[in-house]
């Protein structure tokens, strides 16, 4: 069954209104084991007509939002009407629905309202409890242009959630036939190149009938998501966590400083941060989550040499020996920051976001993490992201909290 | 110049990622005086030939986002080639692009990533310092099939939006006759609300002949966008400062902390800051702006009251009298960092993100911020925005940031 969506507004292509319908439509037909092959936006007006007749023809179900309202450029029920080859109507049920609603306000019907009761003739009317604007759904093989089925349902969220809710995930079950055994999976993983994790997997996950794969990466994270039955998403889950037993973050979409969190709150530890080319990034990450008081308390933003010294006591002759960006001056930060906040763990991060500020031997993007725990000895790593400003924090934040993930995971 | 975008990405479809690059593509477009006449998504692999060869023959200009990665599923440089009718050959440049990228890394390409040299015989290759793939630039007419004009931008957001600023306005400006006296102008206002600001503003400005007016609201910030000749955007510009003159944080797409980074600089001053509910939010903005070095060197994350007494020097008895969420705690933790960074002025947040923590006296969203600044009388005032967590934060931020703002701009 082809289903497309076709979201309708002005705004939307001006980009002053985030288009997050077509998602949120995804992500409820994805519920019912049903796949969107073609959204599409149009701005008000005659595109809709246009828009609606090439959909129609292509596909099985059509789903519009928006333009259901009683201004003159709301069209989309005389679009539906000359693109399936039917005629308009003004419905009594419709037209009651319009009316009902203005008397629970307590207030006056605009004329222009009626036009909302004008109806496909022989579509049903979905009431619309938050709103003025009835939907319509127009059955397949109704239409003498196409036997495409059409939900027209209303533009704003608060209409469109229940109205779709209640009126037509029961329709598509019933025009599809929908297999009970359909599954999606999400294994996000971080410390992975993109495109060496896709070689090592790639040949092996398509080999697996019945199996659909995709990749989406951000800076240090990859997600892998695995659609088919129960028995392939579990064999393709088994292959992956097999080549990448360490890199997973988490199987429900769980960002990494949840996760993080979590491990502390099992753990019963806590952890402290000390950050120069982060700024207090990981900090923030790290109190994003909810319950972070229980495993957070001291974070030490020390972009200055002097605050090094002052809050870490890290010691002036290694920042005047070695520089602020190195491997002593990341491991002296963790230990400073240990003793200070007395936590179970510190990570530190010292580097060079840029653009401005490398050198020949130390160029943008280079940057030393140190960690220290209670009882082990503290070390520091090396890494390089020639990156934009944003990217580099990204990549460095997420890598400080890695560190924290695999030693109370794996111990190191 | 009829301009459609084309996002192609399974995961955009499956409602696990929200399409923001059509709303993002939108305003920049709308910045050059153009507009989106339609915007489609489709799934990863074959549809995007099939998307790609409607929006040609209807498109002036398609501009296609994603599918430029190394795996099979990546697919718009062959649906290119096929859908304007030209070959599909190895770039030279292209291919240096890929090797070096990976030489910056110091690590190892992968063979899959040749793929990604692969560019539409006379088309030209656009460099992306931020990721593999480098993006591509069909010019009009050079098609067989289809005199349209198509650039091929990367879907990572790290990559595509540097890329489309370096690359794609000139060429726009180059392909359009954009009218020379069509000015877009958005002023950044914050500390107002949404609708009451509409309210002031709307009449008057819907009254000036030739004026688009928009309105883009976010957490504690209201963009108005105006568009027209540039004598009518100055008079509605005159027209909003003057019923907001304090309000207005930039005029040029400035964040807050970009405006206050400079303000600082400019008059030699450091500000410090002491971060309890929003956790190392307020420093890691403060450096994400580049040289924000010269202005911040210390910023304390003091999420417990421990961590209250030890950095900053907040008295037990105060805590324990008036509770870490209050005006007497927010003040000492301003003075506190105030002392201990030596800055010339500090900023202070103490409050109750939620969900939990909150109670009858003080609720979820009850937030106070401190101020101190050398020679002037420290002080706190009191905000309440129930909101989720990460609004919170945003909306806490702000408003420390614009405490700050405020003070360097008015004394107070």
């Amino acid at each position: 069954m082809r289903i497309e969506i076709l979201n309708t507004g002005t705004e939307l292509l001006l980009g002053t209104t985030l288009n997050s319908h077509g998602a949120w439509l995804g992500k409820e037909l994805l519920n019912l084991g049903l796949r969107v092959a073609k959204q599409t936006t149009v701005p008000d007006g005659m595109p809709v007509v246009e828009a609606m007749k090439e959909s129609v023809e292509r596909a099985d179900v059509l789903i519009v939002t928006g333009g259901l309202g009683p201004t003159s450029d709301d069209l989309t029920r005389e679009a539906t009407a000359e693109a399936m080859g039917v005629e308009l109507i003004e419905d009594e049920h419709a037209l009651r629905c319009v009316v009902e609603f203005f008397e629970r306000l307590g207030k006056p019907m605009a004329d222009s309202n009626k036009k909302q009761a004008l109806i496909p003739c022989g579509a049903e009317v979905l009431p619309n409890p938050n709103g003025t604007a009835p939907g319509v759904y127009v059955p397949p093989r109704l239409g003498k242009s196409s036997p495409c089925a059409v939900f027209l349902l209303p533009g704003p969220p608060n209409e469109l959630y229940p109205m779709y809710r209640a009126e037509v995930p029961h329709r598509l079950r019933a025009l599809a036939e929908i297999a009970d055994d359909h599954r999606m999976l999400e294994l996000r993983f971080t410390g992975v190149g993109e495109s060496s994790f896709h070689e090592r997997l790639d040949a092996n996950l398509h080999s697996m009938a019945g199996l659909e794969v995709g990749y989406c990466a951000r800076p240090s994270e990859v997600d892998l998501r695995l659609i088919g039955s129960s028995a392939v998403v579990a064999q393709a889950r088994d292959f992956a966590l097999s080549e990448y037993p360490e890199h997973l973050i988490s199987e429900n979409g769980s960002s990494i400083e949840e996760v993080v969190v979590q491990l502390l709150a099992d753990q019963g530890k806590k952890l402290s941060t000390a950050e120069s080319c982060t700024g207090g990034r990981i900090s923030s990450r790290i109190t994003d989550v909810s319950g972070a008081s229980a495993v957070f308390t001291h974070g030490f933003v020390t972009y200055s040499n002097e605050a090094k010294q002052e809050l870490l006591g890290v010691g002036a002759e290694i920042l005047e020996e070695f520089g602020a960006v190195s491997e002593e001056v990341a491991t002296a930060m963790a230990e400073g920051a240990l003793r200070a906040s007395k936590a179970d763990i510190a990570v530190a991060v010292t580097g060079i976001a840029g653009p401005t500020g490398g050198s020949a031997e130390k160029p943008v993007g280079t940057v030393w993490l140190g960690f220290a725990a209670k009882g082990d000895n503290a070390y520091a790593i090396e890494q390089f992201w020639p990156r934009d400003r944003e990217s580099f924090k990204a990549c460095v934040s997420q890598k400080a909290l890695d560190m924290v993930r695999r030693y109370l995971l794996f111990g190191a």
